[in-house]
């Protein structure tokens, strides 16, 4: 057989099998019953394992010399460089190496859990020290495989071709911007008036899966459903979506939905052809594509007045409370534009989001080019959040301890999370050139011209450019940040 | 390493992955979108590939040859007993002969569907020949190397061990007794009052929780949910089960329950520490114990005289109907024990039942064996189906068309359906002989009399002894159907 097509025998293989993979965690979070976990583990593990023998077989390796990519369609082509990208990272680490660092961050995060609910980071310090040093010989060992800088070889797993010289440039643009543009909204904001709840939360429920439709998460191909943190799944025409709900406070359910909506289109709308191969499946495009299109959707839609405008009567009319002022669209666009100076990451808002970002990013590279210590890690934590937030976090609960990320061995994925954030606002200033009447159209509920850009422009792509490339193809520019500033400064100082 | 560690690292994995298929496979009925079938279906089939590869590896073989039996422990040794059956069956027929079966399944299976709304046998008859014909070559082979009769070839493979002359005798007894039987039931039997609906499905479901609990079934461990067709799937502390819910009548939900939860608690106390060995898998005891376990809860308990004293007052409240005379315990006790000359198996009562599953048994032993052919199955089955039930089905539909069995090459599963009620009889029957005030405490709930006497004497012994020796260990008596008869006799006769 050819070894092309030997290629995408194997990896429509162990692509069925990562999908079973995802489709086995989401059943985790959301089906199993609490006493499950000790076979579910024991279940990721065997099936982990035999994708991780599939990927690294030296066959693999062989047939990846043995392609001629002149004989190949641009998709094959584009699949064969996924495969590259998967063979690259599986067999830059010994098998053994992998077993420790698993082994260590099971019981990193096991620890943990108490030491964050006793804001006591001492609890977990010897763990993490131990596990950053497993993580410092992971990256050492994909450094010199992949040819790269030592953080760099961690982040390329999240974000395939990025460079940290490229995130620097962009981190320190917003670091620079956010202090200052903080402090003039938090002087100019005027409060919303508070929801009166509860909100039952069936009735949320439902709400919410009506707000899935209006944004095209179409029911026969999608579940909504609760977990303790929302999530997304996507296997072809399987999408599934989580949320969480508040009684006090409907507006959270309903932003996680409008979030997760967005990676849920993605997965469902990468070419069908593909959806078996590698270059099918969105995930291999990167974390900061895959948030740009959820908070296309969270951000730049579902915290716009125009969005409130066509969702308050729906909102009034869910809770029967028809004409309520605190439920008015203006009310509501003030509650989800409120910016803080709060500690917490997941709650923070659309203005002070990128900072904690930025900071996580700047510490983590640190520590793993071992110019920063664990036991140095609260102090240097508190000074960087008070250098960007402009306040310094009471204890480690609200400080380090607060993400599960670090401490289960995942190092370069932080940046991701902002950077979407920087493409989502550039693509929605594309849209709004291109659409003199966007705003109309949003307030219309008519979102099918924002979601159905994204799809025509970047989920219909797949993995057939590199990420930069698509960002250039699909705005006509490269990366930028100014449109996240020119955004913010629309939205929140006009 | 030793041989049999080689062998338990094996089919500790193999186990593992098969806990995974049927999880997805759970999922696919109960959770999964409309769409997702055709991703599902690859999923599927790429994890049973692997697993059969896994099994069938020349390596097993090896490791088989090289155990030494005498340094086992009687577990370690039913382990091995296990892994030899099932290494025998999975490298008894070329992998080419699976493949094609397999094929000739999917295709026969929705044409079925078809000619069963249109109850049209024609319509399948081509594609069912095509499948018996493989079938047959696929039993051939399976008796050439397991050394048994053709049918016995395939019926081992759903209960271990038991032989076709065993069959014969119990149902050729059984297959005399009914005819009369029903004759003297229909003539003494008075109706019950009818049930007044519609019962709202969110009562229904729950009281089949709650109906779950007295069962035994704790939800720290466990799922009920709602599927097309009752089912339920258990893997170690993870046992879901399903009910459908019929707004006219609920006694429908409350049987499935029963039985459910009996399958699902063999599942969860198999022993815990062989769990992820082919040992501690119920499933490998074949599928006639497993019924014996669902069959003692809904049959021999759930359409008792005294369960339903202990449960008319709980239904009463939870339609908010107390005292209405249809929910009395004399009248659903009367619902529930209505013995009729339906036509559709899934809905016979306790008298018929068997009756359904020998017919088919002898039907298919015919075809099996090339003494029947396709073409003549409506008129044989109109026949056996007259002689023994004394009616003659109307249509197709209502007649050889019902079941998905043979559509879907299933060829030797029916027997086990009817030999679990024998068994249930025959437990029940021991346990009332040791507990005097038996009935007495049914009545009261104590359910757990009749559960604990199973997880004891069945459930917790795993695949430790053949199918046959733990009947005979449980009950001190050989496999009998002298105890269902005579059950039959004090429920419907006295």
């Amino acid at each position: 057989m050819q070894a092309y097509k030997q290629l995408e025998e194997r990896f429509g293989q162990i692509q069925a099998l990562k999908q079973v993979s995802s489709l086995i965690d989401w059943d985790k979070s959301v089906m199993m019953p609490e006493k499950g976990g000790f076979q579910r583990a024991r279940q990721m593990e065997v099936l982990n394992v035999k994708i991780h023998e599939m990927q690294t077989d030296p066959a693999v390796g062989d047939w990846l010399s043995a392609v001629n990519r002149n004989d190949l369609t641009a998709w094959e082509q584009a699949n064969v460089r996924i495969i590259e990208w998967l063979y690259a990272h599986a067999t830059a680490v010994p098998a053994q190496l992998v077993a420790r660092k698993m082994n260590q961050q099971t019981k990193t995060e096991m620890i943990w859990r108490k030491a964050r609910v006793e804001s006591d980071f001492k609890l977990v310090r010897d763990e993490l020290e131990r596990l950053l040093d497993i993580v410092r010989e992971f990256a050492s060992a994909k450094a010199t495989k992949l040819n790269k800088p030592l953080y760099d070889a961690l982040f390329d797993n999240y974000s395939p071709g990025m460079t940290s010289a490229e995130v620097d440039i962009i981190f320190d643009d917003i670091g620079a911007f956010i202090p200052g543009f903080l402090n003039d909204v938090m002087a100019k904001q005027k409060p919303a008036l508070p929801l009166k709840g509860p909100f039952p939360v069936e009735t949320q429920k439902k709400l919410c899966l009506q707000i899935a439709q209006f944004l095209g998460m179409e029911p026969q191909w999608s579940r909504l459903d609760a977990s303790a943190h929302p999530f997304s799944m996507g296997i072809g025409d399987d999408v599934r979506i989580t949320t969480r709900f508040n009684e006090k406070d409907f507006t959270n359910a309903m932003q996680a939905v409008a979030h997760e909506v967005g990676h849920g289109l993605y997965d469902r709308y990468t070419p069908r052809e593909w959806h078996s191969q590698p270059v099918g499946a969105s995930l291999h495009m990167g974390l900061a594509i895959h948030e740009s299109q959820s908070l296309s959707l969270d951000q730049q839609l579902a915290r716009s007045r125009e969005y409130w405008e066509f969702m308050a009567p729906h909102v009034q009319r869910a809770f029967g409370k028809e004409g309520a002022p605190e439920l008015s669209a203006e009310n509501l666009y003030r509650h989800v534009t409120t910016v803080s100076r709060g500690f917490i990451r997941v709650e923070a808002d659309e203005v002070a989001y990128p900072a904690h970002v930025i900071m996580r990013y700047r510490l983590e590279k640190r520590m793993v080019e071992s110019k920063l210590e664990v036991k140095d890690l609260p102090d240097a934590w508190n000074a960087e959040f008070e250098k960007l937030i402009g306040v310094e976090p009471p204890n480690d609960r609200l400080g380090c301890l607060q993400d599960i990320h670090w401490y289960m061995g995942a190092f370069g994925y932080f940046p991701t999370y902002a950077l979407g954030a920087f493409l989502a606002a550039q693509y929605v200033d594309k849209i709004k050139r291109d659409t003199p009447d966007y705003n109309d159209q949003m307030r219309a509920g008519k979102f099918s011209t924002l979601t159905s850009w994204l799809t025509g422009n970047v989920q219909m792509k797949g993995c057939l450019y590199t990420p930069m490339e698509l960002v250039e193809r699909a705005t006509g520019q490269k990366m930028s940040t100014s449109y996240f500033k020119k955004h913010l400064t629309e939205r929140y100082l006009s």
